[in-house]
C-alpha cells in the first residue's frame, strides 16, 4: 500500500538493501468443490514458522546469485520440489513495510509462475514431507480459495487471515493482474472480509477478558 | 465463550440436534526451530473449504453411528489415515455459537488425541495427496507453532487467524488442560494476537478504499 514500487534494475543498484524473494505459483483446475462450484484455479501460499501466511521464498544476497537462482534455491528447500523461477516471472519489486523495526531497508521483490495441476499436487505432497523446511520454516502449505460461498466463506474469510509484511497486496494484485478475480469480487470480498476479521477481535477480546479474569483470583490468594 | 458446555449423555440426549465432531491431534517433538527454539508439540489443524482454520472432523449423525466412529470416518476422508477416536478421548461437548444463522442447534463434540511424531508426518504426507477431502473439502493441513518469537511471531500471530465456530476457544481449552503452555504463556499471546490482528484491520481499510477509489473512475468513465 504505502510501499514504493520500483523495478528490477533499480532495487537491485540500491546498496545495503536487504533483498526477499517470493513466488505465488498457480494452476488451472476444472474440479468443483462439492460437485457444484468451480474452484478456477489453485494458488499455493504457506504457513511460516512466525505464524503468519506467505508465499514460498526468502531472503537473497544478489552479490552471491542471482535473484531467480536465490528463489528457486528457497522453493527447493520449502517445496521439496524444482520449480525454477526466471526474470521471467517477475511480476514487481518495492520497498515493503517491515514488520519488524530493525528489519529496514528491505525490498521484495515479486514473482508469480503459472504451473500444472499435476505440479501443484506434487508440490503439495513433497512440502509435506521430503522438503528440508517442513516442520521447521514451513508448517505447511494451503490452497488459497478463489470462491466466495454464502455467509463469506472462501476467499473474504481466507483474506481475513494475518499475512506476512506485504504479502496480502502481492496476492490481491496478483489475483487482478492475472485475471484470476474481476475488481468487482475482489471489491465484494474485501468488504466481507472485514466483517469476518471483526467477529476475531471480539472474539480475542472476550478471551483475554476471560483470562485476565481467572488470573485476577490466584493473585489474590496468595 | 458464550456456549453452554454440557455432558456428552445429555448431548446425545437432545433431540433435533446436529452433532460436529472435531479432534486436534498432537505429538511430542523435541525438535527446535532454527537449532535454538524449542517446538515442544506439534498440534495439526485444517485450512477448510471455508477459508477458516479449523480442526479434523465434520457432521455425524448419531442415530446412525456413534460419535466417535462418525469422527472416525471424517478422519479417514480428510487426512487419508486411519487414527481412530475414542469416547476416552472426549474432552467436551457444548452449544456452539453457530457461523451462520440457519444452522441453529449444533452441539460440537471435541476430542484430543496424542499420537507419535511419527504419526504426525504419515498423516501430513497422506493428507496432502492421498486423502479424499484433499484439495476439496480441505485445502491443506498446517502445524500450530506453540513458542513466541520477538515481535509476536509464533502462536499471538496464530491466534490472530480466522477460526471457525469455537474452534479457538477449543485449541485454547486444550492448550491450557494438556499442559501445552502456560496460564501466563496464553494470556501474554492474547495481548500479542490482537496487536497483530489491528494491524490486518488497518490493512483491509486501506486495500478497500483503493479498490473503491479504482472503481469511481471508471464509473464515470462511462
Amino acid at each position: 500500500m504505502a510501499s514504493g514500487e520500483l523495478s528490477r534494475a533499480e532495487a537491485l543498484a540500491c546498496s545495503g538493501c536487504r533483498h526477499a524473494c517470493h513466488v505465488m505459483l498457480f494452476s488451472d483446475t476444472n474440479a468443483q468443490l462439492f460437485g457444484r462450484i468451480p474452484i478456477r484455479h489453485i494458488i499455493l501460499i504457506q504457513m511460516r514458522f512466525d505464524g503468519l501466511l506467505g508465499f514460498p521464498g526468502g531472503l537473497v544476497n544478489p552479490s552471491k546469485e542471482t535473484l531467480e537462482a536465490g528463489l528457486s534455491r528457497e522453493l527447493w528447500e520449502e517445496l521439496g520440489v524444482a520449480i525454477p523461477v526466471s526474470v521471467e516471472n517477475h511480476v514487481a519489486s518495492c520497498y515493503a513495510p517491515s514488520s519488524s523495526s530493525s528489519s529496514s531497508n528491505l525490498i521484495t521483490h515479486f514473482y508469480v509462475k503459472k504451473i500444472d495441476e499435476e505440479q501443484v499436487m506434487e508440490v503439495e505432497k513433497a512440502a509435506a514431507s521430503t522438503a528440508t523446511d517442513h516442520g521447521q520454516e514451513v508448517l505447511g502449505m494451503v490452497r488459497i480459495p478463489l470462491y466466495t460461498m454464502k455467509g463469506g466463506g472462501g476467499l473474504p474469510s481466507f483474506l481475513s487471515h494475518s499475512f506476512i509484511g506485504n504479502c496480502r497486496s502481492q496476492l490481491l494484485d496478483a489475483l487482478l493482474r492475472f485475471n484470476l478475480i474481476s475488481p468487482q469480487e475482489l471489491q465484494e470480498s474485501l468488504v466481507h472480509a472485514i466483517k469476518i476479521h471483526t467477529r476475531t477481535s471480539k472474539d480475542l477480546q472476550a478471551f483475554l477478558t476471560l483470562t485476565e479474569g481467572k488470573r485476577v483470583p490466584s493473585l489474590n490468594d496468595k
